[in-house]
Formats: structure tokens, sequence, C-alpha cells
């Protein structure tokens, strides 16, 4: 028996259902009638505030893409040497994942089936690119050791950051923990786990 | 119309067929047809050379487990400064990890819905423990840095070293490739991306 509940879903709300549902069954594996159990509404009541679920990846994936590209528009990211500009965008980039971890985990978890899939892909590239620039931008200032490949330093930094969806749970009112994982994350990856030799 | 092959399997080709098609269907996904099918012989003689699909998976895990931890009976993580030691189990993990490409992808993508899988994941938390610790006694050495959450600094390095399985693919002939590839992610881990300040 399906006990359908009044339909009082925003946008937002409904999002957030799917998300959770695509994060997981897959997005592939997730089928209309999957969400409407989900949302406890029929399918007809989702349509009514989207289109399919391929509007609803877009808008989450979005989100999370949203958050990410706001990171390079801010002060932090604009101002001062590329080294300082790279290490805030990593802090920022933690941040942005912790506070979005469901809507970052169903991006990268994104395989590229679809149009709105490989869109993702797509602005995902960009923006590892863009951080790779300013990496470039901070070995050219001779900040970062020039003996690293810059393609295959971004892909590690991002490795590691991008894992936190592996395991990252957030704690009721863990700003400080998040914090302390960002401040971890840069030392890691700018300043080694080695004491000064 | 299914053209069934002559049996020539040995234990070892049929395992790298089941070890593709698990990653690509997931363990869960594939059946023991998908397995008949990949494979091109039939499902009686599968079972010829296995009991079943959940055999296949433990002796899948048992190589990626028994390539990581017999790199920590190498003299290399036995001998020397704890600092040095650890850097040579990252070191020869991402050897392992790359050279046995498949078997670890595997390893890291098992959820633990059945005994073998629990079984693969416990082994793992082991593996990280025992580099955990490395780390710890290079931190009371004094080696690394004491400000660090050494549980974060293990999910950190794993996160970074297991990233991996998402991006590496072998080129023929990709040993200098692989060593390159070591030797960057201890570069990164342990001395960070930053030149000397």
């Amino acid at each position: 028996m399906t006990t359908a509940k009044r339909d009082t879903y925003t946008p937002e709300t409904l999002l957030s259902v799917a998300v959770r549902v695509f994060n997981e069954r897959g997005y592939d594996g997730t089928s209309m009638e999957h969400l409407s159990k989900a949302a406890g509404i029929s399918k007809s009541s989702i349509y009514h505030h989207v289109a399919g679920k391929e509007e609803l990846l877009r808008r989450a994936v979005s989100r999370a893409l949203d958050g990410l590209f706001g990171i390079l528009e801010e002060p932090g990211a604009q101002r001062g040497r590329a080294v300082e500009r790279v290490e805030y965008v990593t802090r920022r980039t933690v941040e942005v994942l912790t506070a979005e971890l469901p809507y970052v985990t169903l991006l990268l978890r994104v395989r590229g089936n679809t149009k709105t899939e490989r869109w993702a892909l797509e602005r995902r590239r960009e923006f590892d690119h863009r951080v790779a620039e300013l990496l470039k931008a901070a070995v050219a200032d001779g900040d970062l050791r020039a003996d690293v490949d810059i393609r295959l330093a971004t892909r590690l930094l991002f490795g590691m950051v991008n894992s936190l969806v592996e395991w990252y749970r957030p704690h009721p009112g863990a700003d400080t923990d998040r914090e302390q994982l960002a401040d971890t994350v840069v030392h890691l990856a700018f300043d080694g786990l080695r004491t000064a030799r």
C-alpha cells in the first residue's frame, strides 16, 4: 500500500529527496517510481514540480557547481599571490564540499550517459582546469615546486579533497570540525606531513 | 545465440575476466549469467573452476590484499626510521595499486553486503591501521608534524592514493610513468607542494 502524502514539497525540498535517492541507487538506477516512493507523493505530483528525472539531476549538480565556481569569484581567489589564491581555493573547496555534501557527492559520481551528465563533467573539468592554472602560476612565481607535474598534482589534490565524500559525515554543529578538516587538507597538500628539514 | 568457447581458462585467466565484469557492473549487479557471457563459456564450466561468484570475489580481493600486506613485510617497511618506512609504504602502495589496478579497484569498491565483502573491509581497515601506526611513530620521532590529526591524515593520504583507481590508466611499458607517479605522491604527501619557506 502506498500512503500518499499531501504534496507540501517546494522545489528545494523535493530536490533534497531526489539527491538522496540518486546517491543511494545511482542516477541510472533511479526511476520516477523510486522518487515517488521516497517522496511519498505520486509521480504526477512530481511532474507538477519538474519535467522529469534529468531536471532534478541538472538542478542538483548545478547547486554543487555554483558552490564550486562561486569560490573562484571570491576576493581570496582573485587577489594576492597565486600560491595564496590556490591555498584559499583548496580550503574553500573543502568547505563547500562538506557543506553541500550530497550535491557534490552526486556531481562526483556523474558518469556521462546523458546530456546533463556530460555537461556536468565538462564543468567539473573546467573547474579543475582553473585550479591547475592557479597552480601553474604559483610554480612560475617560484612558490610551488617546479619538479612536480601540474596535471598530476591537480589530480592528486582533487583526489585527496574529493575522497571526503566517501568518509566525511557532518556532525550537528560541525563548523570547527570542518575548519580543522580544511586546515589539515591545506597543510598536507602545501606543506606536507614532514616537519621542516 | 551464445557461441560457447572451448573452456581453456585457468583459475587466473577466469579471475581476470570476472574482475573486469565486477568492476563494470558492480559485484551486486553481476550474475553468473553475466560472467558466463563475458567469459564465453557455460555457467557449468565456470562452476568447474569455482564454487560461485563469491569465491571469485574472494580470490580477487585476496590478490589485492596480499599485494598490500606484502609491502609491510618488505625490508623497507621494517627497517629504519618510521618516517622513512611510511614513505616507503606509501610509494609501494602506489606501485601495487597501479600494477594490480583492477584488483585494487574492486577491493576499494567493496560495500560489505556479503561475508567476503565484510572480511575485505576488515582487512582494508587493518592495513590503514598499520599505516596509521607508522605515521604515529614518525610523529613521536619528531619527523612528522604533531599538529595534524593522525586519523585524518591517514584518511587523506589514502584518499589521495586511492583516487588513482579513478583516473590512472597504464600505458604499455609504463614503468617510468609509475615511478614518477609514486614520486609525486610521496613528495606531495610528505614535503607538500610548496618550495621551502
